[in-house]
Order: structure tokens, then C-alpha cells, then sequence
């Protein structure tokens, strides 16, 4: 594909999502899930949130796509997590993970790798500390926050892509979307400084990749076209915006109102292939 | 009583909640506690949200109303509900529970009925589809969204006022307010499409109900005067937003700077007895 | 320290602040911790909301300050937030504890009591109401909101000041200060009226003291400072406003732009000694 019909095939997608109003189901932090319901909403997909080991089964047997966010882990809600992972694995459903905090503590490395062995995500989407966290290297965020930028991940987002047969994609001023074996790797640079200023954007974005995942079945893109269009979304905010509170508020109505000229003129996707050239090409 | 005074009782209504400041205690989900909270201080109630099973019964006896909502249940969760609905009987306390996503999955329908058992709430609000699960009809929702319109649960409604001899309000585009017996059937037209884009309004409107409830003993009156005041409270807050996230913010603007002129003007209930008439009266 | 000594000492703890971006763990309530999240990132540290009793001690080892708040308790967060807090204790680090809705019911005041056991807190910040409570004094609140004014509670908050070795906090129209002996007692009379029609701003600046405790060895000035600012944020909201929706979004935006001009402009702290006198001195 050239780069011109990416940004159709992104407005492709979010025209399905608002058709078809996908059910994401999310294993969620406390501090995200509103917000992550209102971004999904905004995207024009339907939110929902359970948690509970009678029924998360039953929500993923209604659902379209899954999402697991580890933010404010503890260990019933990873039972259910793995749960959750294992009936998607078994309906071949989408299932996004989001390991935040990876590499911080014990507890959420471990966790993360418990999950990946419930069955391998569809996406794994971190920022370049839980990534590197996860690869194994690296000293992992201190509390949830990255300490490096998104291209020190990359090589550890291809291994993982590897091992786990996922797209992995690691956010940051520019996204790195990595596709096992040749699958494809991708570099996105929509969004904005502030999107790091509110807290739960990161989620969110795990979140709205669900959300594409459920209409896209290609992983790599799946990643590649929301990370497109929540950044395009911040982008967008940021002319709204006299500091970070107005900035996530005009953010969701952005989100809401973005059209296909928008994100054809805006979307920066680029493809670096056959070997990933972490150098901007822009 | 004729619509102006029905307008009038509204706005009566309203300013005692102003002046009691009634506490209302909340055993919420965890998407929507914090616009709950929000959405009832800016009504002029005083919110608290509490769900231990050492404290639920203390609490509710300081509480004027006490609200239920299943959102993100659990096991441990529903019993505190069990023990709180129990208390709030024991003190003839209202009672308002929402049956977030009755019908999507076993847990919550069999949680629903469980909690039903424990002591008929006073008021009982949830969607079209949530409100024909509860009455043995229809498929559920899908996740925690309505699928069909608030007139089509119009019997159902009827008939679960009549079983637990509870107001039952379904919310929609029209919402439809139903008491036992001949207590009354209402419409209410207010309201806005965009109150479906923000997550929690559903979940709001219980709440904000709750808080009439603590003034107004007559259940039927306490569910139509709150969904008119949160309906008009989205009418107003459309003129603000320019996309969900706005508007969620303006209608917190517009519920506390809500007036008695704007009040009488906007209000849209509509009585339909005594055989109810769906068709719209306006 | 005269006065305008003091408001730079604000303006050099906040710019501290925002150098460092201190780690402030956060084990807190479901209802605030999205805004609590916000308000500290706003504010230039960084948040990180962490219960896990697998995880709380790994993530207090990474952490600048540890925030501790009950208001939406249950007996296992409980056990992690004594958990937390001795594993602060272990290594001096500062420890700010919110009493939420302490002398509300029994549990609220004996789990804030059996905290105070586990490792006294570097400072205390509740209500009037809560702190006249765990003195052993008044009903405590109706619910989370205090019922007393905060000069109240001065001689409450003195005396927990000297048994705990703690700086105290009385938030309210005038935030009163006490530090344990000689160590000071000061009122801040920032702030704005509509700070109590928001949901959690208690609760954040609890938060906003933990990040400038993380700076500032001093737990009366911290507090004092993390008071002046959240009370001049509050301030400058108010500015752009138009209800409590507007006023959360803009106390956001104002936190995040705060410059030293404006704190020299509008600090309004005083102190008060050998004998606290509560009349404004201004």
C-alpha cells in the first residue's frame, strides 16, 4: 500500500467502527475506565467493563474485541484477566493487552508474562520502558511512566513480535508498530506533547486498538490506524486546549467530529521496510 | 395535577434538594463514580460512595437515600448491596437500584433478581432492554447499551411495578416512568442524543433520582422529576458542546446553574392513563 | 520567614517540583483517582496508583512520597495501605495521609486509627470534621463532607499535631496548618468557594502535598505550599468557569500554567504563633 490509500484504509476503519458500533470489553484500571468508555464512545464504538469471574466468559462470548490493561492490578482481577484471554483464544476474538507498569515491579512483570501465557495477544501495546521490560532488557518505567523514547524499543517490539506471533506497539512521540516475521513495521507520528500530560491516554489508545482490531483483521494495521487516529484526535485538541484539562475534554469531542479529509490531510504513517529504519523519514 | 404544576413540583423539588442537601449513599460502579459524585454535587445533593460490608449499614443510616447500581459487580460487591438494600429497608429508606446490563450475562440478571429478593427498591431505572430482561422478556442487552426504545419495555415496566410494587423508569429518547397500581404512568421528553455519547449519564440519572427520592416520597414523581431535570440539564448543555466532551462538562455546568424560569418553560411530562398511550401527547 | 519569603518558597518548591517530577504513589479512591492522576501530572509530578499487597512495597521503594486515602475502603486495600505505609516508615519517606469520612462510621475511624498505628504520618489532611473526629471529639461528617468550618478543628488538629509527630492540615475556606511543637501554625486563605462543588479536590490536594513533600523536608511548609497552590488553581479557574463542570476542566488548565508571578501575586499564607490567633490577618 502507499502511503495515500493507509490514510483511506484509516478512514476505511473508523467509518466500520462507526457502522458496526463493535463491542470492546475491557479488563481495565480504576483510573482509566472512564475516560477509556468515553474514547471509545467518542470513536463510536460501545464500551463495556467486567470484571467479575461469573461473567467475564459470558461478556466476551458478546464482544468484538478484548481488552486487558493491568494499570491497577490485583491478583482476583488477573485471574479473570487470564480467564477472559483464554475464552477469546477460544473464539479466535481480538484481544489487545496493555501491560502498563511492566519492569516496575515484580508483581506486573511477572503478571505480564502470566498473561502472555494464557495465550499470545493479537496486539501488545506499551510504552518503550514496558516493552523493553517485557524483551527482558531494560530497567522497566519508574511507576508507569516511560523513561526513554518509543525507537529503543523497537528491536525488543520485533522480538516480541516474533515470539508471540503479535503486532506489538510501542507509543511515544512516534508510535512503533511491529508485525511478526514480515508482517511489517510502521512508524506513526500523529499526536501531541500534551497527550502525556493526561492521564489514561496510553490506555486509551490500547483501548481504541481494540476497537480497530474488531474491524480490521490485520494486527499491524489494527494498531497503526488507531494510534493514527487518536493522534490525530490530540492534534487536533491541542487547538482547543489552554492546558491539559481542556486538552482531554476537546480531545474526546475530536475524536467524536474527526472526518475523512482530517485524517487524510493529517495522518503521518510511515512504512520502514524490509529493515526497520528507526531514523525519521518524514 | 396539570403539567404546569407538574413543571411547578419539579422546580419544588429541586429547591429542596438545594436547601436538605440529602446525602446520597452510593454502591456504584467504578466507570461512573466520579460523574455520579459530580452530577449529584451539582445538583445541590451530597454524594458518598461506600461499599464494605463493615460500614455499608453505618452508612446507610446516616444516608437519605441509598443507590444501587450493578455496573461493575463482583461477588464481594453484591453482598455489600444485599446488606445495604436490607438496612435501607429496615429504615424505609428509598431505594434506587440500576440493573446495569441485565440480561448480557447470567451473573447479572441472577444478581439483579438476587438483589430484587433482598427488598424491592423503591425506584427501579434501567434501559428498554435491561427492563424486558428483568421481566423475562427479550434478549438483554448487548454489553450495557440499550438495543431497542424505552416504549417497547412500556408493559414490562408495568408489569415489574406491579410485582414490586416499585416506580420503574425506563430511560430513552422518551422516558417512560410507570408506578404500581394506579399510581400513575408518565412520559418525559427531555433530554438530549448526545447524553447516550457520555458514559454514565444512565447510571447518572439513577443517582440524580436517589437525590429526588429524598425528598419527594412519591416514587413515581421522584423518577419523572429527576429524569426531567437531567434531561433538560442535556438540552442546555447541547448549546455548549461541541462534541461529547464538552458536552458531559457543560451539562455539569447546566444542572447546577439550572433555574425555576428555565425549568417551566422546557419541561415535557406527559401524563398517559389510565390505559398508558405510547404515542407521543406533546 | 516573612511573608513574601514565603510565597517564594512556593514558587521554589512548585518549580522543584516540576524539575524532578517526583514519583507520588497513590493508594486511593475509586471516585477520585482519575482526577487525583490529573491533578498531579497537571502539576508536574507523576502519578502512580499501586494496592497489590504482591506490589505495594516494590512500588513505595521506586516512589518520591506515598499518598494514603480511605475514602472508598475495604479491609484488603486496607492491609496494603499499612503495608505501604510501614514500608515508607522503613524508609523515611514522606507519608500523607487523607482521613476520608473519618467519625462517619466506625470502621472509617478505626481503620484511620489503626493507619496512625502502623507508622505515624508525615502529615494528616482531612475536614474539619475528620479531624475533630480522630482527636476523639465532634459526631464527624454526614457522609464525606465536613459540617464544621476548619478553625474548628484547630486546637484538634494541635493536639494530633504533638501525639503524632505530624504536620496537620485543616482544609476549608481558610486551610489551618499545625506542625507538631515549636514547628509552626499557619493559615492559607487561597482558594475558591466552588472547590467543595468538585468531587475529590480534598482528596487532590492531599495528593498535590505528597508531590511538594517529595521536595520539601519541611512537612509543615509542604503542606502549606501544596495548599497555597491547589488554592490559587482554584482561584484562577474560577476566572473561566461557568459551573463546577468548567471550573474541574479550568483548575486543571490553571495548575498546569501556574507561573511565579501569579503565586507572588496572590499567596495568602500567614502564620500564626506562639499562640495561633484564627482571625485572618491579612
Amino acid at each position: 500500500m502507499t502511503l495515500p490509500s493507509m490514510a483511506e484504509a484509516v478512514v476505511a476503519d473508523l467509518a466500520e467502527i462507526r457502522r458496526r458500533r463493535p463491542l470492546v470489553h475491557n479488563i481495565t484500571n480504576f483510573v482509566v475506565m472512564n475516560l477509556t468508555a468515553n474514547v471509545l464512545l467518542a470513536l463510536g464504538a460501545s464500551p463495556v467493563m467486567a470484571h467479575a469471574p461469573e461473567e467475564v466468559e459470558d461478556m466476551v462470548a458478546l464482544a468484538d474485541a478484548l481488552v486487558v490493561n493491568i494499570g491497577t492490578l490485583s491478583s482476583d482481577w488477573v485471574d479473570s484477566m487470564e480467564q477472559a484471554i483464554r475464552a477469546a483464544g477460544a473464539r479466535s476474538m481480538p484481544v489487545v493487552l496493555d501491560p502498563v507498569g511492566a519492569g516496575a515491579t515484580r508483581f506486573r512483570t511477572e503478571t505480564c508474562h502470566r498473561l502472555l501465557a494464557a495465550g499470545p495477544p493479537t496486539i501488545l501495546r506499551g510504552n518503550a520502558s514496558e516493552i523493553l521490560a517485557l524483551d527482558g532488557c531494560g530497567d522497566g518505567p519508574r511507576g508507569v511512566d516511560a523513561t526513554v523514547g518509543s525507537i529503543t524499543a523497537n528491536d525488543a517490539a520485533g522480538r516480541l513480535a516474533g515470539r508471540f506471533g503479535a503486532a506489538v506497539c510501542v507509543s511515544g512521540p512516534i508510535d512503533v508498530v511491529r508485525g511478526a516475521g514480515d508482517s511489517g513495521s510502521f512508524h506513526v507520528a500523529n499526536g501531541d506533547p500534551w497527550m502525556s500530560r493526561v492521564t489514561g491516554l496510553g490506555c486509551s489508545a490500547t483501548a481504541v486498538i481494540g476497537a480497530f482490531a474488531a474491524v480490521n483483521s490485520n494486527p499491524v494495521l489494527a494498531a497503526v490506524h488507531g494510534m493514527t487516529v487518536l493522534g490525530i484526535a490530540g492534534e487536533l485538541a491541542r487547538h482547543h486546549a489552554t492546558g491539559p484539562g481542556t486538552f482531554a475534554v476537546a480531545l474526546l469531542d475530536a475524536l467524536a467530529m474527526l472526518d475523512a479529509p482530517t485524517i487524510l490531510t493529517r495522518c503521518r504513517i510511515a512504512r520502514c521496510e524490509p529493515v526497520p529504519e528507526p531514523a525519521a523519514r518524514w
